[in-house]
């Protein structure tokens, strides 16, 4: 007698950029590396809801976040746990829509390591006034901006997620000075300090680096405002790994424009894709990258596989979930 | 009864950037580092040539090469040790004005820290396919361009000096393989395999990112050419802190136009500053750092006059200097 199987469908938007969807390949790829619970599970794939309704009849669990979330609990009887395949889910919020006693995770865990590597970068883009050289680049100019060894300076960073982490990490190895800001406060390896929400204000003067990396929730948008764009040093520039929102973009290029901060790099924006038309894209000492920071571009979906069906083992055994979603928090 | 005071010569140009040039304040605190040694020295200070004939006269040792250096021995005739606060003397070569029995030195070892921070960046850039993402920021253009880790992928370091350890320790950071180049092919530290110049050719098709850091000398003039561009593959990248008549820049720009490689970045030029009509300023997926990778903004010649205080110290005691140039070499 063998026990039945979990049934699993795996649903994927088009729209997306192919490394945000899940391929038959990728699947199968995944089921081979995890194969004792692979053989549990019966599994489906579609794309944009073209089996969707159908899958969801049976379905106990859902990987990717339908389109259509409309009477969930009546289209999917038997769901117990949907998975979204992206860390932040500010895109679905409120979960109004979220059946009661379905288990909602996240994808936390997938992006640390590439944005370890971005904000290697990206510090030192900043320090090394790469925004101004690659204008200059442009206007066919040579001035000679020299900078120093970026050892002691200080990064700011804000939201201790997965994200958030990695930049502390990146921090480290550069030699930087690191201050983390979190909603508890609690301590974190590599960080030479860690805050709570309300110590932003004082910390802000202090920091060479602000780091966003907070989810985007009703309680963290703007929170980098103006007021808070104001506290920090000339010197100091901005970099977004978080989402646009969690900042007054407005107030910011404007004070880029004025010279009253040195510079910023920006991976988010809103909306995306950037109109051609945003003023953003000229902003003075303004680098923008197009939300490429924390996605490994050949295995995005492979490690997406690999944290899922590591949760998948604690859910046949009847343990809570990782990354579980709260409602109340948003993230 | 004191010992007659040596008698040194600092030569600045205004025409070279401030940081190349030693202020009275840098001296009179380079001295103030190193009080024993300070105390056996009267030293002048000039610029442009305004004190620099009365100079010579007793000089027994000068710091920074003159601009005029015709009949030094004449000019200078109690000369002993001239000098480079550069680490390439490629702008003085052939050294047939040196006269003979004056030992010649180079600021080599003031570069490493700065090049090893650049380089980070460098490799960064490349990998991150920032020269297509600024490109696509000025034109306005959404485009997102994904990237793997950078671990794993080889980096090609061809000249192990300064510079090139400096970039050797860059990889070794990113979890690069790092295959080095040098003259003797002897093993160095944080290199997977050293080899000597004569392999080149043969390992060119294996790497992901080929760095120049290697003295300009007769012999090293278009070290990389047309064939040698011709081996790489068209998804590796080239990165130059040495200087520029060390590559074949015209076949590097055709080959980075026609997308027969993936990426430069050429923080050295020629002639610098490059005039505002050369074609390399809009050269497709080329970033121009304008000759900033390797020199400490704030402390260039701190770090330098400390390279020479220690050389002084072997010199008062009659040991051999370090960083002697070799004529025959050139470097």
């Amino acid at each position: 007698m063998t026990a039945p199987k979990i049934r699993v469908h795996v649903e994927n938007a088009r729209s997306k950029a192919a490394l945000h969807q899940i391929t038959p390949a990728q699947w199968d790829a995944a089921c081979a590396r995890h194969p004792e619970l692979a053989r549990r599970l019966e599994a489906s794939l579609g794309w944009d809801g073209d089996v969707l309704e159908g899958a969801l009849r049976n379905a106990e669990i859902v990987i990717g976040v339908p389109a259509l979330r409309e009477r969930l609990s009546e289209r999917a009887p038997r769901l117990k746990w949907l998975h979204a395949t992206s860390a932040g889910v500010d895109r679905v919020l409120p979960l109004d829509w979220l059946p009661k006693g379905v288990a909602f995770t996240n994808n936390r865990g997938a992006h640390g390591a590439k944005a370890e590597q971005f904000m290697r970068m990206a510090y030192s883009l900043l320090h090394m006034r790469m925004p101004e050289i690659v204008a200059n680049q442009h206007a066919r100019r040579w001035q000679q901006l020299f900078s120093p060894g970026i050892a002691g300076k200080t990064a700011l960073v804000i939201g201790l997620g997965d994200l958030g982490m990695g930049a502390v990490r990146a921090a480290k190895q550069l030699g930087l000075k690191v201050i983390g800001v979190s909603r508890g406060g609690k301590k974190v390896r590599h960080a030479d300090a860690v805050h709570a929400i309300p110590a932003l204000d004082g910390l802000l003067p202090e920091a060479d680096f602000v780091v966003l990396a907070v989810p985007l929730t009703p309680g963290t948008r703007h929170l980098l405002d103006r007021s808070r764009l104001d506290l920090m040093k000339p010197t100091a520039g901005v970099i977004n790994i978080a989402r646009a929102a969690v900042a007054d973009y407005t107030a910011l290029a404007e004070k880029l424009e004025r010279g009253e901060l040195a510079g910023a790099v920006l991976d988010v924006v809103e909306p995306e894709p950037l109109p051609q038309d945003s003023p953003l894209w000229g902003t003075r000492n303004l680098i923008i990258t197009p939300h490429i920071s924390c996605d490994d571009g050949d295995h995005y979906m492979d490690i997406t596989l690999d944290l899922w069906f590591a949760n998948l083992a604690r859910y046949v055994k009847g343990q809570t979930l990782r990354n579980r979603v709260d409602p109340r928090r948003g993230y």
